[in-house]
């Protein structure tokens, strides 16, 4: 105490009491409390600041009255009296406050990102992402893997989506492309001998705008490793993922990697249908067809008539209500059903009543079957719905959501987690009947090349994602590193063994040179932290993201580029109609 | 020993001693022998596999007799005799032999660079890279720095290279730029309050291709630092280059960071003829032009009459023959100057004698005067350059150079670093006379607005280099972050305060609203790991480089796009004539 200090931040807020300046004087690291008074030297400078000044004053710290101690503030036992004061930057009015919680319009807070950037919740989120990509290197460095850099200006790569290019100055008509993922040099990087590859990549993808991503570019942290199983991937990668969870999951509930779920892709679309469930919800949907089919309720005996059909239930733990049954129902009509159909069980003289119209229908005898299927009992409840499992499985997996969270089934403090594996190689386009990849087309098919001479359909691949809480964190495969498998793979989807040398010659000319067996994954940088910050925008835990319309305001890109740019790369722009 | 062990790997070579198969497998991390005789099951398979197969085996483990025990190798006790063998990928005719020290063109090397990146040599190079930045992240880490990623996809950056363009899907006619580096949004995470930002940050420029440097991208590690001097500056970088050199740099002496001279520029061009001077070379040029001023060295005399004309004398310790002068006269005739005169100081009767024309020319007495100021004796030389310094510093400092080579003042076992500092803000186009940044416009001017409306071409910045072994490695400045004082300076260099306004419209307008003053440097990582690796050529240091006509011909980039791509870029190539 009444030492001489030099501090230097930004006024947060000033306040005048009684003719004594206080100011809330912000650095990155918190708040100090700085106080003048008239007699001071510096009163008459001091008076001038406004919020978001930046400012350098020396003072004397004093400690505070024990009625004003602060005890939310680091520094919330002391004041400093201000002998001296430098405006280091001022500031013109405000279009964006910075203290408080104001919301603002994402257009402006993206215009005047650094002034958005400053307030606490935005620095928490930006030191949060910073942490868990420096923790991620931390924990990939100890197991042994190196971080290898990739690429960035390269040629197309096919991911499926689409390429940003780049045209060629050198090479007039030439383009070159941005990466959508470095999965073509990783495997290039095992092909040469160095077994154990990671990095935090930039990907590059030419997307249309959507809330929950970036129009142009994200981050993966991106591994690969050479004569490694699924199931050494899986020991690789889940503790590095689950230590990351429990660092900075703020206590939340994180499941031992020991204790995932490998769940196959087929009894993940029936359970829940979808393939990134979430896990925290115990509900599992289950299929109950056979109690339908020839009973008394039309609808769904019918239904079952035609091949690929099925009724599947999703049971509904206390959700015995003819009110919830309502209301769920309204839900499954909003979003595009004719309705679900329920069953409710409920007491009538100490023993078990299932009531709702789907009981009357099919009877006692039945409605008796499907809940001891179910494992349910009074003041429970059970939805169903039929068809194609492609017709309705979508919302049958988002009514699964809706019930466990209205129901507070779903531990909301908990990061749950489960491998999806064993996805299709292949699927064939309804309409047309053609074969393509459902994935990526670079995973080894279990089986080899016998599995793919006889039904290609039913070929699984090693190829997997990590669900947790309802969203896809990692997706990866083991590599159909065979030549002549590759080719055998893309031929059964329509590519000819001409194109798949000049589409993908670099991989297809590396895997003729001793081509070791390999893996990987990748995870998503952006969602990972998305979940740990609790937000679903992006742009919340990227510093400088596009809006949505791909376009950053604050430094006027894209912008028209000069006539001499355009002729040096040899280019016109076709003018719009 | 006698243990069973599974191995995969290459197979380095193969041999075949008596009938017995000897393999050198070989992995990331090593190479093991392995054997086969006649009597294994796998034997039949074994006599298969040719080098660069890529192979698993099963064996035994065996001591190796006690004569054939290699102890180079890491695994040089043992021998594993194969039981079981597996060809994992199988290897075509080589393009590029991997063992061995067999030279092979560049382009060889590149289209089959995941064969070439199996070679050991390769093999360190690339892993130094990788733990050479690991390395940075972690110094920068134990100094309290955050790492953020700035945009890849944004806008034009003006710093004064050719910027790589992206054209915009969504905005038909409208482009992208990859970013020449990322100072723009470093200076704005400072404003944004983030007081100590780091990154290994890719930076894109459209180069003319030139040997020592990538066509397309290289890595910086690029820092700032808000509310920082230059010399925290310096006392921040200095130990983290330090430190990286010591723990890289196989035992070379590492000059301790509290030692680094700051050399100012003007003082730099003087000594040493560049502004990234070798200091393991002692030598320290001068100027001694008062010796030749009306001399009987008519050529001197004549020219010391033209304003801003000097002449520098290289001082050449134990360089004292005529062999040896007569050489360095030859150097500098190759370099395009008419020639160096010399004197060198021999022994005369116990006397100092200055031999050489020039000795004679100008008499004892000056050559006396001459010896005197450089400080030599018998045995050693001085070499004399005549003119405008600009027309012959950069011969003269390649001079000091060879002459310290060829006597072997310089120690080719050390990392010398030198900061330069007070480099000016603006030069002076010799033929327009138009006054133009000389670095970077971003720069504080050092006394402010009151310099810079004085002579502006003495303003010295705040702006720095830090060099080492004659390369520079690091470049920095502290920021210009006052809006006049920007307006100012651009005025200077003839932008129109419209113009400052629409092209740095990002950084302008931040300013205005309480921006700190700060500061940082990047280093240039690929050149880092050039001098650790001892190679002057950057695709040995780069996994996948570009060739030097900015192509990847193993992944075929850049290449022609689809017309439905140009489409959908409303874009349309010119043809070339």
């Amino acid at each position: 105490m009444g030492e001489t200090v030099r501090l230097s931040g930004w006024v947060h807020r000033i306040r005048d009491h009684g003719g004594i300046l206080f100011i809330d004087l912000r650095d990155h690291y918190g708040v100090t409390q700085v106080l003048c008074d008239p007699d001071s030297p510096a009163f008459a400078e001091v008076e001038k600041v406004r919020s978001e000044w930046c400012i350098r004053i020396d003072g004397t710290v004093k400690a505070r009255d024990e009625s004003l101690v602060n005890s939310k503030l680091p520094t919330g036992e002391i004041e400093v009296f201000v002998r001296d004061i430098e405006v280091l930057g001022a500031a013109k009015e405000l279009p964006l406050i910075v203290f408080g919680d104001q919301e603002y319009p994402e257009e402006t807070r993206l215009r005047y990102r650094y002034l958005d950037l400053r307030r606490e919740e935005m620095q928490r989120a930006m030191t949060l992402r910073s942490d868990v990509v420096a923790s991620m290197r931390k924990r990939m460095w100890d197991l042994n893997f190196r971080e290898y850099q990739t690429p960035i200006i390269t040629a197309s790569s096919p991911e499926g989506a689409r390429d940003f290019l780049v045209p060629s100055r050198l090479h007039p008509g030439k383009f070159y492309a941005l990466p959508q993922a470095p999965q073509l040099f990783k495997q290039l990087i095992m092909v040469s001998g160095y077994d154990k590859y990671f990095q935090i990549a930039p990907c590059f993808r030419d997307e249309d705008p959507r809330a929950d991503r970036s129009p142009t570019d994200f981050y993966q942290l991106d591994m690969e490793m050479s004569f490694a199983t699924q199931q050494d991937v899986f020991d690789t990668i889940s503790p590095v993922i689950a230590g990351v969870f429990e660092e900075f999951g703020e206590g939340a509930k994180v499941d031992d990697p020991a204790s995932w779920p490998q769940i196959p892709y087929k009894e993940a679309a029936l359970k829940y249908g979808t393939d990134k469930p979430d896990l925290r919800n115990p509900i599992e949907m289950q299929d109950v067809s056979e109690h339908f089919r020839g009973s008394g309720f039309a609808i769904f005996a019918k239904l079952l008539e035609q091949e690929g059909t099925e009724i599947r239930a999703i049971p509904a733990p206390t959700g015995g209500s003819r009110k919830f049954c309502d209301r769920m129902n309204a839900f499954a009509q909003k979003e595009g059903l004719p309705g679900m159909g329920y069953i409710f069980w409920r007491d009538k003289d100490g023993e078990v009543e299932a009531a709702g119209p789907l009981a009357k229908n099919i009877g006692p005898e039945r409605t008796e079957a499907i809940r001891q299927q179910l494992g349910l009992g009074v003041g429970d409840a059970a939805f169903f719905l039929g068809g194609k499992p492609a017709s309705f499985q979508r919302v049958a997996g988002k009514a699964r959501d809706v019930i466990g969270e209205e129901l507070k089934l779903t531990d909301e403090n908990r990061f749950a987690f489960a491998w999806i594996v064993d996805f299709p190689i292949y699927e064939k386009d309804e309409e047309t009947g053609a074969i393509d990849f459902e994935h990526n087309p670079f995973s080894m098919p279990q089986g080899g090349i016998e599995a793919l001479e006889s039904d290609p359909l039913a070929v699984k691949g090693f190829q997997y994602d990590l669900a947790c809480n309802g969203y896809e964190l990692v997706s990866g495969a083991i590599r159909n590193h065979k030549p002549e498998l590759m080719l055998k793979a893309f031929e059964i989807a329509g590519y000819g063994e001409d194109e798949v040398k000049k589409r993908f010659s670099g991989l297809y000319n590396a895997f003729q040179y001793g081509a070791p067996p390999h893996g990987g994954c990748a995870a998503g940088i952006d969602r990972i932290v998305m979940l740990l910050a609790g937000t679903s925008n992006i742009r919340e835990v990227i510093m400088f993201p596009m809006n949505q319309r791909a376009e950053d305001l604050m430094m006027g890109a894209p912008n028209e580029p000069s006539s001499d740019q355009l002729m040096e790369l040899s280019l016109r722009v076709i003018p719009q109609e």
